[in-house]
């Protein structure tokens, strides 16, 4: 009833289940897989496609053969399991070069050196069929502002934006761009922390309409924010090029737990409006398993990714069919058109007519809302204990 | 030597100064001051203007001629103290009509009140001078998202401010808009929680020119964000309309300290980008005395805020002019200009160059960027012990 | 089948159906009711039991006549209706005179008067039956710690605790303290700011026996903290006295949400907790109706503590009778008496025995713990997937 | 003028200068330096000793003959350089066979492996003339509360503290343990989360005496509590073993700054208390260098965290001679001793006094604290214009 199928479009990133269970107070717990056996569990488990940063493939100093024959054999498993590659990204943020950021490097080497190490993958990424190229920018920011300006920053990151997107035109790539914010983690603050302060930012590139947003989960809830209503900003805004799914506690280091492991509620309404819209894109889980697993325990994750998922999408067509919380809701709608004079199109006229309208401001504040009950409705409704 | 002048445009609201010391476990422990009486402290205390909500100055009840005598003496003392009044803004969350929000309501009346109340404040701003109209929407979130669309209140908000930016062109105003974010509190989860998402908003706008963001220290701290990035990603889109400052700790209930209270190394790092810039604007200081005080209180609290946004500029000034500071500066800038032929607009031919230029990874890792050191200095400066 | 009944315990202060909506930004929406309406609308949803503040029942200001007028009104609808009180408080934070706080203010008139009025209503609740007293010190802390010595702070709270046991006992109460902690709000740091803190500081006190904790679930979230693992620490040490029931999301301001609208997995394994050790205390509703509510939403509020409280006890016993977990935990724990001899009491031989036992730590750590599974067995339980 | 001194007693842990700049985003930017070296390194910036967890001098795998000649090689630079060595602690977190916890595993064969390891640094610890053994226990938590019994871990916890307690006492080593406690990171939620819960937890094992708490900055301020408040709670409880110096934002992930980085005013008044109450104690720094950085800037790191803690000391001195401050802090306490027959112990008669005593409670309240000023004049000592 569960089981994943293509047209669900869950993809996990190779980085995912290839999570070796290290943080920062102990080392890997599993045993390193190959990307080709990483496909292979994908495959096992249903997913519908992989995502990867240049290094999950390719390591940063393989000579051209051992590329070649690398990207060869990835292709070969992708062809013969039917996986798809949606996204591509760049790992900007591993390697020490990076230490002081990649776009926003004072250092115009590291900086130029970025943009090479995102050109070669861009190349890479469209051969294996990426629509979408995600940048997460997770050493661009600081620890002390003493040591780099703010505004120089976003120069440069807006130069590097501008530089490849002229980059992906001139190559005919077709690839969406989508930014991913990240509060904090691992700097002090990262710059553009929210993918609303993404939002804002595209607003000053040179290609905006290339430029969407990546927003994820757990990033969104690292600044106590709801990721619901980002994510709807960004559909609003039509930038919702891509999604991270995961979870974890607000206000927290970065967890990337599970999908539904912990957030329910929130989860719920997230993948409601997401089948609500008719979202056609990725649902892509960035997450990885426990430090307690093994790989049959990294199976069960990422089958409970997916799992949650379609439980989610089951019980938001259930709220949409029940008629004890869409009749609450239609109450609640209920004055939702009134007043049509003064909808519509401004004029000067209508303008003096509302400012001249008088309001039973008692009355109408004197409605009981019941968002209570509907609220209670709608946790039973998630709880199954709604008959 | 820390003393006020009108140049520095030292702003307050009423409701700052006149805040009584309630909260939600205690009622007013301060007399109430009338708007005349708050502009007579503030004068004295040396403020350059005064910024008010509609209900601060006169009562939602009020009628036409206790609203016109108010007007009168307003002005008059306006006009006898020379303070200014640069910014107006609506109270569209204390009225229970307001319940669950103005522009997103589910109410259409509610919606068009909120309408009908801004514009006859606008038009009151501009009487009194007002350049700057800021809206801050308190209320309009939600606690459960069962009970409202996101998308539809993203309409709705949307469609109210560009109904008033009509409103202001077709009556000739001038106004600039500007949005105030926060993250939540009173609502569970208010909408376009941060600067960057208002930014974001904005430009989906039909006058997005009209139109910048009112950031507010408090509340980027309340999402745990770095304040000065925010203001740095508003002033490089050129919507920096107005500033909110004040002070409290991260990730908190909404403290509303004294500007520079608490968080010294941030609110250095903050004016200094604004005196480095050349930011023209007010400065608002959006705080209240603490309970503890009386109206002496409330004037130590007033020249507090002042007081200490000249000891950070005095600092500001000490760090551009330290030479120690700025030969770490320009050693950590020093490759900020290397391979200058890649520089400056894109060519595929440029790009190709990149691609295949061969970087010495491990060299450029391997330099130390003395952050540490430079950091130290900075906090020995802010702490007034460098020589 | 979810219908509260007496013997669950369910309590409710006076001031969580009484409290009126008003917040920082806003005043009440609700008109007040008397605390006689309270009890009638209190028994009406079922609740078995009602606790109060001293001035949600008697104003401060009431004449002695008043007072005896009240009381008598009070206990007359308590015996009608068969509500118990079995606990009591004072309101210790809402007086102006309290703005620094009650037993550590630096005034020691304000802390006489702090013990004047416990006193008081200690002899009230023992009149009305009350077993359980609590101390929520809402005002105890700073905003400044240039302003108050922490270490006098503590000296004065605890000798205001040993006084008033020492009243207790010599009025021969019986009453049991419950000392409840919170993090900051309305102060921007309150003293003993966890349940744990407040354990900590129960064993400096005179008479540690009589003393134990009042955990809130949204004190502990407004820290970042497992609720449940602070209730569990507070039954390991034999001090859970009194138990307030709300929800938020973490790291906020105090939201006072109904029981179970948000933290659905925290909230499934609290109830877990109370009723596998058999918790025989009260059940307190610390929560109020949101403002979008009249009073019919007050009822649904109330009635929707009661029953999610149902709701996840039902689901507790299911997770202890779902053999597919209670298998994968067997599992778990099937080494957890293994070493059986090392087990039991000191000794320098079994010490010995164990440094130099041969342990095989890679075949220990390699061991997959299937934690993603169970736990996802877990939350479909929850969700009311499992079969 | 800010130059360390023995007497200063400022330690720093081998894993902090030898913190090679990883994290989990990216592997190490510095070449490992071998535990001789870094005490070479510590002696040259003047540091006062030195503590250890177990492998960060022996590895994990190390033979009784390379480990024989590791203890010979550091007790002679030890003795070289004169650097001390006042506290050890073991690495329960690491090893995979930690991954769910070392005392509060469920796996007996993992706590009794915790037990010996535990066994075998102390005798090296007391041999190296350690006197507080620190217990850090950062895996002893969940990620979900499925998996582990949090009564069951807290039983698991005791035993092994109880236990350990008694090898000490058997073995002669006079130790005194430091309890460490942390919210979260590398787990979801740790047990035992802040330095309070800590407390009463002590208050439960069988030799409390010898059991206190190593409070860390950076681990309280992860859960957004008031550093100085907690170090006062242990002070006063005479727990206050031991204590971890850092820096870093509010209700973040594990920053593990240089001390005084960031929260200059929080560790202003840590030090402040420190210095007042007559702390004998070891100032250990248990922080690391930025990324950024190589050894040069770990040596700037280290004497920033010195120099930082003698510039608050010094300042800590001028508050307590600053005439206005003080006499404001006079005049806020003048009430403090009024009413002195009301003082002291107990008595029936005496509360019967208090009870019925007529406080003027509007006068009382009335009176204006100056806090803002108080505050305000604090900080101008703070940035040193203060004339």
């Amino acid at each position: 009833m569960y089981e994943p199928k293509p047209e669900h479009k869950f993809t996990f990133g190779l980085w995912t289940v290839g999570n070796r269970g290290a943080d920062p107070f102990g080392g890997p717990v599993r045993a390193g897989l190959s990307p080709v056996e990483l496909l292979h569990l994908l495959a096992e488990v249903g997913a519908y496609g992989v995502n990867y940063h240049d290094n999950d493939l390719i390591p940063i100093d393989a000579t051209p053969s051992e590329r070649a024959q690398i990207i060869k054999e990835f292709k070969q498993v992708l062809a013969d399991s039917g996986l798809k590659v949606p996204m591509a990204t760049t790992n900007l943020f591993s390697d020490p070069i990076f230490k002081d950021g990649a776009f926003t490097s004072s250092d115009a080497r590291v900086r130029n050196y970025a943009l090479q190490k995102t050109m070669i993958n861009m190349d890479l990424g469209a051969e294996l069929g990426a629509e979408v190229y995600v940048f997460w920018g997770g050493r661009e920011g600081t620890e002390s502002d003493a040591t780099k300006s703010a505004l120089e920053s976003l120069k440069h990151f807006r130069e590097s934006i501008n530089f490849l997107c002229e980059y992906s035109l001139a190559q005919g790539y077709d690839y969406k761009f989508a930014l991913e914010a990240k509060p904090n983690e691992p700097r002090g603050d990262i710059y553009l922390p929210t993918s609303g302060a993404m939002l804002g930012f595209i607003a000053t590139l040179d290609h905006p309409q290339m430029v969407g947003v990546n927003p994820e989960m757990a990033h969104e809830h690292m600044a106590g924010l709801n990721f619901m209503h980002a994510v709807a900003q960004a559909w609003d805004a039509g930038k919702l090029f891509h999604i991270d799914l995961n979870d974890q506690n607000y206000v927290r280091f970065d967890q990337d737990w599970r999908f539904g492991m912990q957030s329910l509620k929130q989860s719920f309404f997230l993948v409601k409006l997401l089948e609500d819209v008719g979202y056609q894109g990725s649902r892509h889980f960035d997450a990885h398993a426990m430090r307690t697993e093994d790989y049959e325990g990294v199976k069960d994750f990422a089958r409970g990714c997916m799992r949650s998922y379609l439980i989610f999408k089951e019980k938001a067509a259930q709220f949409n069919a029940d008629s004890s919380i869409q009749s609450l809701l239609a109450e609640i709608h209920s004055e939702n058109n009134s007043l049509q004079p003064f909808a519509g199109a401004f004029s000067l006229e209508k303008a003096n007519k509302i400012k001249t309208f008088a309001f039973d401001r008692q009355k109408i504040a004197a409605r009981g809302l019941r968002y209570e009950k509907l609220d209670q409705l709608t946790n039973e409704l998630l709880m199954g204990v709604r008959s």
